[in-house]
């Protein structure tokens, strides 16, 4: 078997090019729905084309570029990750699956190969929590699970996310039309997030499964008092609650963290004080909370806890806990074992070394995982740096990955004996 | 004496025409160097006009009106507050005095009263505290203490205070002549802002001084990581010190107000977390405090003890502390004595009753007592609301507080004996 014509700075380029389309005063920004993400997207629409790729956007706003198969069978084989970004985020972290993916097509088209199966190239729409308190709403629509409670969130200015599905070229009255039942095989590549790789100087990771992930808002309501005429003890300050609850979660988290039931981790990433003007008493305060673990019975203990002590908070502290409120709640999701198995053969035959690890962070795939099988691969990152700046993978290591990914998709080609 | 002819009616209306000119997504808001405040100054340029004011915008933006006098005095009375409002705010703080004084001149017009004085109604300029992080930017102008340090403050989009002056009508590069040394008294009307004046059933206050106050800024750099993949013991989360911080100034200010050393109170108005995604560990936040005392000597000691705690915090939360600054400190400013006596003279004269108060909110009268006589009439406004929708003045209040601002222009506009 000779090497795969994986074109290692053409990936490079690819992904730099993709990242400079970015919020110019804090890269790396394509937030989900913004006009720079459409650019980006643009972007990719004619990187796709150039492939010989055809284009379409399916109803969950998912865009897609697809290689037609020699007709021998009529499952697809679909590559992807998303290239939306948190604020400030970085270049990797999405960009790499989808830009790996296509060079996969790229190298299968060089090396003269026709595959049996169609291959689709998939960009998900919004795998990073969006301004609309829901993530994933790409691959959830794909899956049948973009449901009307979330399309009916709203984000800035009041939008509903159906409305800004549609906007951004979906059509949230079609999503039946979304959901796929013909997927032969998923699969991610994606940078690990984590500095395990690196630390143990292996070249990929296989991932095992995709931890589960809760989503929990929480607002306190109190009184926007002037906050130099309200004496001290008049207040009902929503900051002190947030504060308080805040602190709650981090130390529980630890806690649960040390009991040895796998990994847990839990975080307010979302605080908004109102009016948030210096001098006004915070009126209301709201947060979102992330909960992540492979044992779903800590998110049931850690959610309990967390509903009872912002009563308690809010009771103590003179305001309202006006809302609580589950945003979305995903599964751990194991990766399906064949797929598994072809990118452990992949990447055996082209001498990469590999490990089983587990995804703290969630992926597309959780979701694909529901209606097909579905599989990840990891490269290491810089100091298991993500979501910020300094994000970074090495050229040589998204190659392996991308050649590995090419061998996997040969193998799943393969009549089934 | 006769009753002024104030007209109560035309104030309120004017009151509810200027509240009209809102954000109208959040009544009442018009941020000062908005597009929403300059409609608000043009709205009030025109009503000057209609008044036979003659208007002019100073160095300092401060957009005046004038009424000449018949020349027996060089010197000016001045009457005014500010059309500007905190995100959200209400109706009456700030334009109440101003259309309380226009409805003086209006007033001594109708009456065919010709002051020996020339009159001038002020709005100034950003009174509240603006998102370049400084209050009372045009009554500090008219003092003389709008310096270079405030100037060179950033607000949105990193535009400097002293640019945006500029964009709004005034001349950061001849401030000098803002500074005025001409001014025989200014007299503030404003809501009380407290309750104390409703719940003894007081007509008016006679404000006997402007509490001092503080606002300090800190900010805790952490490290934004992936709130997914980073253990809780590897965390630096920016968060989680500042919620420390936002508890220990509320537990602390609660210590001191309960001391006996007169008006304490400080509060964490502003929290900002970065970047604010939900799967993003908090990697900055940036807090903007608030503290007012009539006692020096309390404020020295709170904002030590901050330092100290603030520095403490990070040590233990493993951030960074990045920022400790006064963004401003105005002292303790009494009310001139012979302004509340003129004050007083004519709230007896036509039966309103009176007490003294010490004001916890600061105001323009505080920068413009560093250089004329100045002192300030309170309104009673319901169950001491402000900063909020549901500030609320009696038209019937107003109207007390106009008549009595004109029985005092008319007192300090007689010869000296």
């Amino acid at each position: 078997m000779s090497n795969p014509p994986i074109d290692q700075a053409r990936v490079w380029d690819d992904l730099m090019a993709l990242a400079a389309i970015t919020d110019p005063d804090r890269p790396y920004t394509r937030r989900s729905f913004s006009p720079r993400f459409l650019e980006g997207r643009e972007w990719l629409r004619r990187r796709f084309e150039a492939a010989g790729l055809k284009v379409r956007m399916d109803a969950g706003a998912n865009l897609i570029g697809r290689m037609d198969g020699t007709g021998q069978d009529a499952r697809v084989i679909v590559l992807g990750s998303h290239s939306d970004t948190v604020p400030s985020g970085g270049r990797f972290d999405g960009p790499a699956g989808i830009i790996a993916g296509l060079e996969v097509v790229r190298a299968l088209q060089a090396a003269g190969y026709r595959p049996r199966h169609a291959i689709e190239i998939v960009d998900f729409l919004a795998e990073e929590p969006s301004e609309y308190g829901v993530s994933c709403v790409g691959s959830r629509a794909m899956a049948g699970a973009l449901d009307d409670k979330l399309l009916a969130f709203t984000g800035p200015g009041g939008e509903q996310l159906a409305d800004a599905v549609q906007r951004v070229g979906g059509d949230p009255n079609k999503l039946a039309d979304a959901r796929r039942c013909d997927i032969a095989g998923f699969l991610e590549l994606h940078i690990e997030q984590g500095a395990v790789l690196q630390n143990r100087n292996i070249d990929l990771g296989l991932v095992t499964g995709i931890v589960g992930i809760t989503r929990l808002e929480v607002v306190f309501d109190g009184s926007a008092d002037h906050a130099g005429t309200t004496p001290m003890d008049s207040r009902r300050d929503a900051a002190l609650a947030a504060a308080q609850l805040t602190l709650f979660v981090a130390e529980r988290a630890r806690q649960f963290a040390r009991r040895g039931q796998g990994h847990f981790v839990a975080t307010t990433g979302v605080l908004d004080i109102r009016p948030n003007a210096t001098n006004v008493v915070p009126g209301q305060a709201r947060m979102v909370f992330d909960i992540r673990a492979e044992d779903a019975a800590l998110i049931g203990e850690f959610t309990a806890a967390l509903d009872a002590e912002s009563r308690s908070i809010a009771e103590r502290m003179n305001v309202e806990r006006s809302r609580y409120a589950v945003l979305s709640s995903t599964p751990h999701t194991p990766c399906d074992a064949g797929l598994r198995d072809l990118l452990a053969r992949g990447a055996s035959a082209l001498g990469y070394s590999t490990m089983p690890l587990a995804s703290g962070a969630g992926h597309d795939t959780a979701f694909v995982a529901r209606i097909a099988p579905a599989a990840m691969l990891f490269v290491p990152c810089r100091d298991g740096k993500s979501h910020a700046l300094e994000e970074w993978a090495e050229p040589g290591a998204l190659a392996a990955g991308a050649a590995t990914l090419y061998e996997a998709v040969r193998l799943l080609d393969e009549p089934r004996s």
